[in-house]
């Protein structure tokens, strides 16, 4: 039994702060939230998934080399300026923030893990970031402002845990994520950083993290460009007890249940807040010839121009769907394939179904959009999320100076 | 010596002739042309390129088998109708296209190709294709009409030729495309025919054939996504005599030459003219380790919603572009890459140049934008086309049922 928690965070888990203030490195509004902490007050496991884009920033390279261990126990987050594409200044940079929080906290430098997300190819102001460093005070309820200080484009911020019960105790995942989205000169970074206070084992968290990843965060797409600052964190604190969790653990499958559902929901959040989306694509591939594949065809449906463009004009446009898959390269057998939209189902037996205008509109006018396809020739299956693509996403992205 | 022709096409090289007809497929406006013959009078050798799409239409499939001998001299194509997801219905539609056009011609089934664009999941009204077969004229001044038959969502035809000299002789090679734009539901389509009255041996014209294609139309991002039907057609008829070129001729280079010049106006063309374009991107990636690497960076970087919404609005945004590039997997060396937007450098030596705002904006506000990087690993280079991404583009694509 997962619970859901009112308002719920990555300090909702016992034994974790975090905090945030404004430093300025880059908005200029003294109200808004850019720099934040967060704090296991015990040591924890930890894992890192990181962008695989090949140009990658000095924030991602630090925080790798930090979480290699599997052990964490702090990050340090800005917004506003992402540290990307600044050599070695921007590295070094990068490390005295671990540095400076570690000494804030009492802990190793290589217990810090960093991350930044905002502007390529501008360094930071180290002296604001130094000050907010000084400044950030952690709370045991801070999560919710952590939330609000990596905002970038998002509209709002991104918070959710849940609680699960396992060997006769209660543990708790929390979460926090900012946008997929993209607008000012890449503010382009997805940021996820759950935590629990379930304790996992150093063997198990990586695989474990991997798997939760793969199937939530990697399946949102807003545009299918990959930013060069992607960081997915989880910080596991065992400080509600028992023994830890490991792939043969009796109870592993509410812990992963739990994990899955804080990422799903952010995850989900992410792709509904797409920049200029106003409503959200959940794409449900089966009957696919393996999982990798599944995953191919639900992403490329999901991050289609014209797919994305057909839902934002309620326009029934299955034959979209169709050519997204093929050129997915996934396998489909037309004469077993199905594909639906929203309730209505609108290819199957090898043919359209001939749909009226009117029901096709009815199914796409939608706020969350379904597209279900079976591809016939398997069992495999997969989830992605995306949104719709609107004038909206295009103004954002083109008219920032001029 | 290349020679451009003006207002050349497919019926430029000596022996082709050409003819289009309204046929009232889909299209009812009665003065459209939308269905055509291309026919050589004498056999030609024969190369297609197909898209690699999974899911094919019937003429994709039926032209395929007809061109595996490396033989055909017709080519049948319609808009309005793509034929595709139509079962066997659909393959035997496409079937009888051949058969009937052959029968016109007095030349055999197999040696006919056929080609049709438009909507996904209709079938195609035969009554019509039989009435427009019967009714084509074929002209030796015909190429023109049949480029318009071919336009879905073209805002004008796009035909062009070229003379060279080989041994002694003048040679031709002419060429018709139609839109990599795409539409109304999945008007999807790249098609593109080449003739020349050079000989070329059965036994090259699929490799040199496949070169070309591959430095130019395959070159071509509008919006990423594959159409189900993309086809690129060359028929070589030896009208102008002389020995086949082979691999190995003497005077193959001027061949090759030609047969790219003409190609890549095409491909340029197809580029400028997608969906809401305002600007034609030109990108060329340098440095690269391999030819392959340098070619997925520079499609990449092409058909980035982020860079193409950047050229719409004339934002000097270079960090886009290396987010690209690290997003296509091709090795990059960051202390020796350089960026250049238009004629202004970005990115070199390791970091920004710190552009001001005023000569940034003036590089980009360009009709062609080039986007030239060097990735600074190797020496390999590739060319890569594209066009802005334009409120527009969202409209045309998303107001189609409401």
């Amino acid at each position: 039994m997962i619970a859901e928690i009112a308002d719920g965070s990555v300090t909702t888990p016992s034994g974790f702060l975090a905090g945030a203030v404004h430093s300025g490195v880059r908005y200029t509004d003294p109200d808004r939230l850019d720099f934040g902490i967060l704090y296991a007050e015990r040591p924890c496991t930890a894992a890192g998934v990181f962008t695989r884009n090949t140009v990658q920033g000095a924030p991602v390279t630090v925080s790798r080399e930090h979480v290699a261990n599997r052990r964490a126990r702090a990050i340090v987050a800005n917004s506003g300026i992402a540290n990307v594409a600044t050599g070695a200044r921007g590295l070094a940079d990068a490390r005295e923030m671990c540095a400076l929080t570690a000494q804030k906290l009492g802990i190793a430098t290589e217990e810090v893990l960093v991350a930044s997300t905002g502007v390529i190819g501008w360094t930071l102001p180290m002296e604001r970031v130094r000050e907010a460093i000084a400044r950030v005070e952690l709370r045991p309820d801070g999560g919710c402002d952590f939330a609000r200080a990596i905002m970038t484009t998002d509209t709002h911020p991104k918070h959710t845990a849940v609680a699960f019960s396992a060997g006769g105790r209660t543990y708790h995942v929390g979460g926090v994520a900012k946008g997929a989205a993209m607008l000012h000169p890449d503010m382009s970074t997805m940021f996820a950083f759950l935590t629990t206070d379930a304790p996992i084992a150093e063997t198990y968290i990586d695989p474990l993290w991997r798997e939760i990843v793969d199937d939530t965060f990697n399946m949102v797409s807003v545009d299918g460009d990959t930013s060069t600052s992607d960081t997915a964190i989880l910080l596991a604190n065992g400080a509600a007890g028992g023994e830890p969790f490991a792939a043969e653990s009796a109870d592993v499958a509410a812990l992963r249940e739990a994990l899955f559902v804080v990422a799903r929901t952010l995850a989900r959040a992410l792709a509904a807040d797409g920049e200029g989306a106003t409503k959200l694509i959940e794409v449900r591939v089966s009957g696919a010839r393996s999982v990798e594949e599944a995953r191919r065809a639900a992403r490329t449906i999901s991050a289609s121009p014209l797919v994305k463009a057909a839902v934002y004009g309620n326009d029934f446009n299955w034959g979209r769907v169709l050519m997204a898959i093929g050129r997915s390269g996934a396998a489909i057998n037309l004469e077993r394939a199905e594909v639906r939209l929203g309730d209505v189902v609108a290819y199957a037996h090898g043919g359209p179904t001939n749909v009226d205008t009117a029901t096709g509109v009815a199914a796409m006018k939608q706020r969350e959009v379904i597209i279900a396809a079976d591809l016939g020739v398997g069992s495999a299956a997969a989830t992605a999320w995306g949104c719709d693509l609107t004038e909206e996403y295009v103004r954002l992205n083109a008219d920032y100076t001029t």
